[in-house]
């Protein structure tokens, strides 16, 4: 599907912003998985935009129900449907902007490929908010890869040009958790102060900024990926260039490798506690598409949020003329710190799928 | 398949470093099309070695064997397969490696994948040699895509720290076509020769240097992708992710486009001509996942060749003792100048396979 | 995903029998398409069990909600979802079941998959009330291809070994509209009341029949499909073998052909009203999987339904003992003839699914 | 792939009859699988033409030469893919029927697709010679399996009207081996005579007959599969129905079911030495698509072969007006004792695929 990623792993998202419902289906989890709804539930609301100036003023419970695949509390092996409800739509907002697209936004894109009869209500089927049936998929990816000693978390890396500290070689899981539990996800919280300076300048200034996210998995075995096109960075981007708003995507040292003379960014190997490691990890964890058993890390750049309050330029698809455009509506004036649960759904969600196919010993047994 | 990639248009490709050949298998191209054997030599001769001391000195002749698929010079609707055999290879520089893996090549993970039955001889699968028959696919796309009106060129826009100017608004086919011409891929020829400088310094010091590709594509309509997991930007990541040494991909703005305003950033729509099209073109021609008529232009970070003649810390996997690796062999001391037709090749394949899902007007006739 | 099929329509199920609701989820479909709700419906009325004596006694309203993908009465480009609430379950009938698993059910090889885990009440996710959703699926596929003069019918071709009447060579609209009106839909109603006695029959001792559905399609170009794993013949038979109880598929003169001679089987060609047909259809409109121009017709083997009112011996999964069991709750004493519209509906789906990689004139335009 | 089937294990068939050379490509076999060469050319002489008047008379060596994926005669984990030249080609058979469609063939649909671009000599792409790659792939696959207790075998069950007997309940290895060495593959010789009697007769009529062929495969656990579309029944049958000249594919009793009563339908499960088994084997070893432990029986009907020495009725695609055509070249009077090993390939690779997903205990540790 268009929609839908995953090889045995197979995630769908459905729905649009407006519409009654949006939600995701997942074929191929393991059966008789313990799935803690509290824990699943708290996972969501990391993603909920909160009444602090920094997001949407939109409000969604986002409390999933599962029309299929779950059990007493248990994955039962069949596809899982799982649904949230839309409540909190004011479509009359979006009315005016049928006929002049939105500059940034898939308006005009959507309008080309289906000449006008896409919902694009909210951003229909475009919009963040099918991010949050994505979380439903990603978190209990989460709690099935956590069981197994693979732990997934992230952070906001930059935002509005302003950066937190990068993780260090081996974030913890401890280090994980106590990132899931800030309000403002960052490792450095004076830098994170001064992004929301950044971001509530913008929303003041009916404007918007961008960011960079984060996200590391630890845990993984060596062995787990493949050559070409099948490789772990190609799996993984595929994926998280599905999330609205990414523009560019990185594994380890990324686009700055591209400065570095192979001495300074080839990873040594050494042994440590009878394992072998690398004493630095610019591979992102990755070589050959496979992983090293180092920590995988890859960077998302969010573009600045395209729903700004200022008059801009668009077109009339009607008449052909220029027109001038002012989005009202309730937006975010960032996505990026809003999209850190994101990241890390996605990620859980691929290595999940990376994992089913994975087996120990010789390659088969 | 692991080594494939592609819907309507299936790339997958074969062959080790140091085995009797490589090679590529098409499947899906459209029937009755001309294949120009000598324009397919001179984008292959693109990619190829050359004696300047930018590069390694194994010279392979690169012409391709077509096995099937091609009928008195035309794509006969079958599946395509072209193999290169190999005939420089020198094997006896790798036997010291099977033990001590390379740092930052595959050598270590693929012993962790197949537990040491990977041929990885010259690299085995994973070579840069398999760049050739990826260019034999892509070099038949792109006669097939230039026919249509969809040109693709590329240049080096960044090496071992040296900037190129950057492909201006909209590219002409008469650039794309100056640029191939070129030995050295570049827009600013100065810039071309403190690049190169900075690359024989490097291979001088027995080392080498990364960069950065910077792709684009003109004349492709809009309305051509999806949303999420299925759109171009999922699409062409997962291909150029592919693309040995690659570790970034940004489309438009990119990871520049995190630290800019949404009034920045936001491509203003206008007519021109009576087409729509943007003022600006930080959107890299997608919106949604969707193409919108405007060149689609994507970078691509390649790092530092890993092969280096400097002594390198790495650990013996039969005794997990820490042991120092010198690599011999013949080396690139940058892949990023040859990996120029290599991402025109890839973004090729992926866009005429988008091609062969679109259809002009009504979504479906 | 496990339960989807299709490349480029692509039409995924989920629900359990007693869970809280069985659904589908289309993704692909055309934009701009108009869905006739009360067609839909009398189309998912043909699957309803009816209070014949002929079906089962649960009842189920089978209105399809849809969350998303329909706006204004048309498919709106983005993936549609359609659920059908469970309401008539009766899940203490099947508690006793749990340990011994009923012959001829996927009782036994869910619980060796996924042991113990899979959600069996009422045949879980392998229950023919899926067939539902997939009848909405289907139903809508057949409004699509209607309208580019595609159609499709079925009948009830044997049941209980009672023989109806074959297709003719070209059946027309007005055929498949017939049947489709019928409470019964067989070509010849005597044999129909023939066939409904024997169903009585085994009903009334405890037992239940298989039977054979036929269904072709009319209207197709000649063109569509492929060579060998990707042809017609492989893509629908996929996709009727998922339908559950399908034990066999035959195209044209399928199994027949076997006996005959060469001279006997083979399609002579010819030019009728200026196009060229084939003087019979042994081949069932398909050669070397590519469509003739002629309609495309295959038959799918319905075996009795395994659940019957009789004692039967199997095994307790606790104690690997042998065990008597006797299948209460209500059940069907043929599917075959509620098969007939599933058939039609999953024809419709891979039908549209080709013609959407289907391009006029030149292989590619 | 048009051309492919597979999911974690990918077959994908390349080359036309009379192009330069067939061939395959196989990419996810486990690596460091030995594959005995003689073993495998011996499975390749059953497929091949023997001069015993059942055959063509074009004779190939068939012997594949290997591009890749092999080292030091095993498996490297990389693509493997082998090629077979072609030498004995009497292209000018076949010029005279380009414009002439034979009955029964491919050459009407593939101008119909390909619009008279396909390289139809020798039946080009949709050659039976494409078999033979297919078996190297099926004979590979066959060696990996056994050497986990997996066996796959086959006979003629039927050819012109003469029906060998049935496979026993459980088939044994050493009964397929007994079938491997017989130049004709039958169970009761007597019938196997009066088969040879019946094809020859047919070659001397300038005709041909069909056949069908029973295939099983024994040693495989339960809970292999899954419902609906990926299941075992949709995946095999999509495969065996990607064999040139199968019209239709049925498991276990098939057809037979469905004329049978549930109450004689049915399989009762017994325990037997410790394990659940089934007294009868009605369902081919497939409950709900998952397999249940007892062996996997499909049967896959050929139709007869289509070109034969007798005038037939065909259309001058130049002119649109009838023609008479001969088909000369040399041709098998019957293709289905030659399928017997071809049938037992696509299931050997089929089911390695499937024991690919397959997980041991909980359905993932």
């Amino acid at each position: 599907m268009a929609s839908e990623f995953g090889k045995l792993l197979r995630v769908a998202l459905f729905g649009q912003s407006h519409g009654a419902a949006v939600g995701v289906l997942v074929d191929g989890l393991p059966a008789g998985e313990a799935v803690d709804l509290d824990e699943l539930q708290a996972f969501l609301d990391r993603r909920r935009a909160k009444p602090d100036g920094l997001s949407t003023a939109r409000a969604e419970t986002d409390v999933p129900r599962f029309l299929s695949g779950l059990e007493d509390g248990k994955t039962c092996g069949f596809p899982l449907c799982a649904v949230l409800d839309n409540a909190d739509t004011h479509s009359r907002d979006y009315d005016a902007l049928r006929a002049v697209p939105r500059p940034g936004h898939a308006d005009y894109t959507a309008w080309a490929k289906w000449h006008g009869f896409a919902d694009m209500r909210g951003g229909g089927h475009f919009s963040g908010r099918l991010t949050a049936p994505l979380c439903v998929a990603g978190g209990i990816a989460k709690q099935i890869l956590s069981r197994r000693g693979v732990h997934v978390g992230a952070h906001l890396y930059r935002a509005g040009g302003v950066a937190d500290a990068p993780f260090p070689l081996s974030p913890t899981p401890g280090l994980f958790d106590e990132l899931a539990a800030k309000a403002f996800p960052v490792l450095d919280d004076d830098a994170g102060e001064r992004m929301k300076s950044v971001i509530r300048a913008a929303r003041a200034d009916a404007d918007s900024v961008g960011g960079v996210v984060e996200c590391a998995a630890v845990g993984l075995p060596a062995g787990l990926g493949g050559p070409f096109f099948d490789g772990l960075e190609s799996r993984l981007a595929a994926a998280v260039f599905g999330i609205p708003a990414v523009k560019g995507v990185e594994f380890g040292a990324g686009f700055g490798a591209a400065d570095l003379r192979g001495s300074a960014n080839n990873d040594p190997f050494a042994v440590h506690d009878g394992a072998i490691v690398t004493e630095t990890n610019h591979s992102g964890g990755i070589l050959g598409g496979i992983t090293t058993g180092m920590p995988v890390v890859f960077r998302a750049a969010f573009k600045p949020t395209p729903s700004i309050g200022k008059p801009q330029k668009s077109v009339d698809l009607n008449t052909m003329e220029a027109a001038t455009l002012t989005v009202s509506g309730r937006h975010d004036p960032c996505v990026a710190h809003r999209a850190v649960p994101v990241a890390e759904a996605v990620a859980a969600c691929v290595l999940l799928d990376l994992l089913l196919e994975y087996r120990e010993g010789t390659s088969w047994n």
